[in-house]
């Protein structure tokens, strides 16, 4: 049997220890074709780059997969031009990350690395974002593994749809002490802004976006929960952005 | 009564003309704050600003709002800003818009007119972008004033819900021959890619992004649909991106 073709990409760079893990799982199942942003594109959301242009690297990094090219744009661009102009047919399958920090809550919507799977999915090809709840570069990805690689094989086990998202996220726990794998729906949480404000040397103010989390979501059955409670959660996305439930009370207004 | 305050933003820029016309609209409903990019922020999606800094600007612009502010950063960075550090309270609605351009089906995920949108109902103000079916710089918005001004009443006097976004689209028609308002659904649409490639003066290859619009939907229950029956389109949409509809069949998977 033909080995299934997967896309490796990622937004912390083609680089990053997280996508060099995925990387060398996904080695492991497939076909490999990696094509990621050439540098950090963390938060850019579902960007695309229309008002500039784009270049693509065949690139050879020790212990990567045969085919690997950065691209100069976000996330997003990635699997466009993967799509385009890099793979060789569709491919059976997008992979994401593994990002360096969470990607649960509505942090999905501001995520590059859920964007690029949600853009896969778009196409046509089913696809998983994964991310360990851990923003640091040198962050473990070893106790993740052997769970990344079950969630790969379950997905093309159960032939994934074709317009499906996972969005999986990893707690920061050792091997031993994750508790399973928890299928979960998105948890209703929302960022705090606190803009620091500073002077620059011209005593002009700027400002640094940060921000407290806020999980405003009791439920048990959201990926907040799961994590918290040892769990890595697993989310099925959509690009099907309509409040279906808002239909009927919106045709009351009588427009 | 105490007037309602209403947010404005956009991703055309602050001088682009359609948000200049929805100023002028929203200056007879309420009181009004601008927060807008300082620059084209087109296609940003839910983009926002980590690895840098933000600046804003207070202006005056000739028949504005009283209070207008620029930011260096995205439409969402905007409305981020506007919360923390700009608004005297918390608004009674967010309107982004008009937008050069339209934002039905899947270019709501792309839009960082319906990012801004979407921002402001996580930070739980209701909101409403608009935008019309029309790229150029100098659309005529004249057309569509009437409509986004009974949308917008319609909106307060319904006391739409703070976690609600409402997506609408306007055909590019003289006003004698749009039909009326339509809620629906986002159409299941995507972009072909097709990367043009170039070469520069040294001879490297760069590309850049264009694509051909495919409506995948047969649907008369869309916003595509609609927009091609004369109608003006609004989609209720969310931002719980969860595929609830997955979650049974992904539990059967057996993790």
């Amino acid at each position: 049997m033909e080995k299934p073709l997967i896309l490796v990409t990622n937004d912390d760079g083609i680089t990053a220890p997280g996508i060099r893990k995925l990387i060398s799982i996904a080695k492991k199942i497939g076909e490999v074709y990696v094509v990621a942003p050439d540098s950090p594109q963390s938060a850019m959301g579902h960007a695309i780059t229309i008002n500039s242009t784009l270049h693509i690297e065949e690139m050879k990094l020790k212990g990567g997969a045969e085919f690997e090219w950065s691209c100069s744009g976000t996330p997003v661009d990635c699997v466009k031009i993967a799509c385009d102009k890099i793979l060789p047919r569709h491919p059976d399958l997008c992979i994401s990350g593994i990002n360096h920090g969470s990607n649960s809550s509505i942090n999905v919507i501001y995520s590059g690395t859920m964007s690029a799977a949600v853009e896969a999915a778009i196409e046509g090809i089913p696809s998983i974002g994964f991310s360990l709840c851990d923003l640091s570069y040198h962050a473990d990805f070893d106790a993740a593994e052997d769970f990344i690689e079950k969630i790969i094989l379950q997905a093309l086990k159960n032939k994934i749809q074709k317009s499906w998202v996972l969005n999986v996220n990893i707690p920061k726990l050792k091997k031993s002490k994750i508790k399973g794998i928890k299928v979960c729906r998105q948890a209703h949480a929302k960022w705090d802004e606190e803009f620091e404000v500073r002077k620059d040397p011209r005593g002009r103010d700027y400002y640094w976006l940060t921000g407290k989390f806020v999980n405003l979501d009791q439920g048990e059955d959201t990926d907040e929960w799961a994590l918290e409670n040892g769990y890595i959660s697993v989310v099925p996305v959509h690009f099907d952005l309509t409040n279906h439930q808002a239909i009927g009370e919106l045709n009351q207004w009588g427009f």
